[in-house]
């Protein structure tokens, strides 16, 4: 417990930590499962172009979605840009400005106009609320978010996109084995899009996917993926190599495995946190809603100025300079960004709920080296801040 | 030698190999050394981000091709896209209908107009004469393309695209190592994409890379290759998860190291098969330029049908029966491929050159698996077939 403002490493005080606490999962198999299978994949002489371990994880992650298909490609970007292209929209597609900017730019790359909505402050998603004011005679589909491991009541958006006529497909690169009301994430909307990227609670190192139960859209997905004539199964708009390799296939695999473990030690790690951060005035960890199943893989907490004391860039700085490596996911929101934030769509709408989000988010680190004992030092540190908040502010303030 | 029509393995005879020749290289360092890379980046936790092996690959590629700048990326045609985008072109973009899809594919997906052009039937490359033609006041850019590891007389282009106010890039996936009058593929035009695939003379499993002499345009091109906020080097107009994984930086450094020697494989591969094809009617190996360095990863021959008494597709079909698998390369052009068949540039087009290549380029075997003997028996089974060429053609003209 940091008792003077001159304890903390910011101010002139010895770090917490001697080494960086990451946001980072990085959740990692065993040396000697990893090497085993990249051994076969030397042996049998094939990285590339839809491998055994390929079609093995495409198979699997079927299974583990329960969706008909999943067809698995190189990252969660590329995933969104060939689902995007495999729908044949055109014209505007509703986007929420809270998320990473992969979801915004996959539509553009893929010839589409995105229209920013906000997000409901509560939840950090899109409700039907938000995108409605944005449906033009222009828009052909939404773009929804399942944000921090939690659905975004996809079912409420099928019902509402499916009255307006509008395609609805999802970013699910935050969901992977989640689930509300025990339908699992992936068989939501047209299609879903995931990410293994190594930070992802599934590591396939990069990677991504993407999951339907739409047997023709799986055939245009998996004819864009790559140029591969002997892989044409439907007629498409473009095609692009967006081939998983088999490196790539075993570390998911052998992560997939893992996958309860992982999820489990996530649980605990938050659960330490929610017990670490309560009753800190201001600062709020982000909750879950108890019909769905969640993750965990992000340790989400919103400050409140007003309470707190403090602005979160305070909490950011200081707590960087400790070791916790947090980030202000997503900061700036994508309406701030070139090139959306020169869109009249974007100039004449209402981000409040995103804008709020922009300035009190702070994710906090959760990976496979955190112990408990670590995310009870980063919740003491927190709450060390927030008690001093008058004599930092004032201390800030008087910095150059 | 097969004496007899009814010895091909395509009428019923014996097939002359009993594992697949592939066309692939799949060049491979030896186990150990792929083991300790893989056992560094594991322990390192890094397996993303531009991690150190990524950073020594762009330094040790610009090395090696004596650029100033390398930006490595996953895959070629991303290469391509990114390069593409960096160069802010708009409108339209002459390119030859004689190369791989992604090539042409990528500046869709950039959001350009391809032109396709022709190109010369002897060299299989586009000529200011081949470009020509298709300049209007819509044109912005060319992408000319390096076939078959050999420059496309690029100083040629240079100064033909300089006149006309075009802006000149190149697909060079073909071409590493490769040089004309002493200067490296890699160093002409605006800028140059690779590929690192697998079945690429230098194997990163996947991967691609684009090398520039400009420091404005490298400064885009490594921010458009990801979304990171600290990595933002310049504006630019979108931006995309191009990452290259540490797995892939661990080969391809790997089959840097040996590119020599492989080089040196190839070119022994490519004098047998110069001897082994030599004075077989209508067979002809592609020829190199001698004022340009090659890297031998193709053998490519045309089937003049007039000359040897059989449509190339004959010899594809027999030739893939004995277990040499071979490809034709590029087939069907891209010019009767959707959606570029549909346009009106190139319905009002002459594809001469292409058409004509379409239906006599064959590619055959060579990899690092592949030894002289084997070569020698795929040339014995070429010419069996032209001498054979008569009672093949009656035989197949009864087939079903």
């Amino acid at each position: 417990m940091k008792k003077h403002i001159e304890d903390f490493a910011f101010l002139g005080g010895k770090k917490a930590f001697n080494h960086p606490l990451h946001i980072a999962q990085i959740n990692l198999p065993p040396w000697e499962d990893v090497k085993s299978a990249f051994r076969g994949i030397f042996e049998r002489r094939y990285f590339a172009n839809h491998g055994p371990l390929v079609r093995e994880l495409d198979h699997r992650f079927a299974e583990f979605v329960k969706t008909e298909h999943a067809v698995c490609v190189t990252n969660g970007t590329v995933a969104l840009m060939i689902l995007a292209r495999a729908l044949e929209l055109s014209g505007e597609v509703i986007v929420p400005a809270y998320t990473f900017p992969a979801t915004v730019q996959a539509l553009s790359w893929a010839g589409l106009t995105p229209v920013l909505c906000d997000v409901d402050p509560k939840t950090q998603m899109v409700t039907p609320e938000t995108i409605e004011p944005h449906i033009t005679p222009r828009t052909s589909g939404i773009l929804a978010v399942h944000l921090w491991g939690q659905p975004c009541e996809p079912e409420i958006l099928e019902n509402f996109a499916s009255d307006r006529g509008l395609v609805l497909f999802f970013d699910a690169c935050h969901g992977i084995g989640c689930s509300t009301n025990s339908r699992r994430i992936g068989n939501f909307g047209a299609g879903e899009a995931f990410s293994f990227h190594a930070t992802k609670v599934l590591n396939g190192g990069e990677g991504g996917c993407i999951t339907t139960n739409n047997a023709q859209l799986a055939d245009k997905l998996r004819t864009i993926r790559n140029f591969h004539p002997s892989e044409t199964f439907a007629p498409v708009p473009l095609r692009i190599n967006g081939k998983m390799s088999e490196a790539q296939a075993a570390l998911a695999l052998l992560s997939l495995k893992e996958y309860p473990e992982n999820v489990a030690a996530n649980f605990h790690r938050y659960e330490a946190y929610r017990l670490g951060l309560s009753g800190i005035p201001g600062v709020s960890l982000l909750e879950y809603n108890p019909a769905s199943d969640n993750n965990y893989q992000y340790i989400i907490v919103e400050i409140d100025e007003k309470l707190a004391g403090l602005h979160r860039n305070i909490f950011f700085e200081l707590l960087s300079a400790e070791n916790v490596i947090c980030r202000r996911h997503f900061y700036p929101g994508i309406h701030n960004m070139t090139p959306y934030s020169k869109m009249a769509s974007t100039a004449s709408s209402n981000f409040t709920g995103t804008d709020w989000l922009c300035q009190s988010s702070l994710q906090l680190p959760t990976s496979q080296v955190m112990t408990e004992q670590d995310v009870k030092m980063v919740c003491r540190l927190v709450r060390s801040i927030q008690l001093l908040a008058d004599p930092i502010r004032s201390k800030m303030d008087d910095k150059p």
